[in-house]
């Protein structure tokens, strides 16, 4: 690997692939701060209510201040003590700065999925991390 | 905001910002894979072994598989009940598939960080998410 790869990867909070970068919202600042919610669900078993989520975290990308959205399930990797993957729905964004993830913290949106959805889940743990 | 906009955040792995997106590596996949460790220091109030181990994680950009890296410390977002603000260092990687997250955890640049560093923290969690 070359030097100039690595110090890319190191420097940059984001990088894409092929034709979805055409795609992006433009944006005057690298997008530094990750926030990260794990969901655990009321009926652990119920693939509806899971499904049901995902939907609602997705619907999240209405949300401008969002710059990347990755919504997911656990992940068949090899099972070790440091693995939690007990949950059962991962929603995971890129914001700008603070101050744009309490815009969605605010936004409509973000408060209509939480009025229809809070219903589902029994726990939820947030990880906010800024770019060190 | 458009359809289309939405659309493409709820199904796009990744969007990038700018110029960086010419710096990226080609993949003929999008990275599904998400894989979040979040590191608690042995000796919380050292910021030298904090600094140490953020320095360790972004040595981890020269392994080839990981298609994206975000290194970061707790944001000063607002303290709420949900958010765990304890840990002291968070990895965040892309990877395409469950088999490349894989390559990443047999090699030797990420063995040599674990034997580099692993007496800094005192314990680690780790989510393994694909993409719903």
């Amino acid at each position: 690997m070359s030097t100039s790869r690595r110090k890319f990867l190191a420097s940059a909070s984001l990088v894409t692939l092929g034709a979805t970068a055409t795609a992006m919202t433009p944006s005057p600042q690298k997008p530094r701060l990750v926030h990260h919610v794990f969901f655990w669900l009321k009926n652990p078993s119920s693939t509806a209510d899971r499904d049901k989520l995902v939907k609602g975290v997705q619907s999240l990308a209405g949300i401008e201040t969002i710059r990347m959205l990755h919504v997911g399930v656990p992940a068949s990797t090899e099972k070790r003590d440091v693995v939690d993957n007990s949950y059962h729905v991962s929603e995971l964004m890129f914001f700008d700065t603070v101050e744009d993830q309490k815009v969605y913290q605010d936004h409509p949106i973000h408060q209509k999925f939480i009025a229809d959805h809070s219903q589902l889940w029994d726990k939820v743990v947030v990880y906010d991390t800024i770019e060190a």
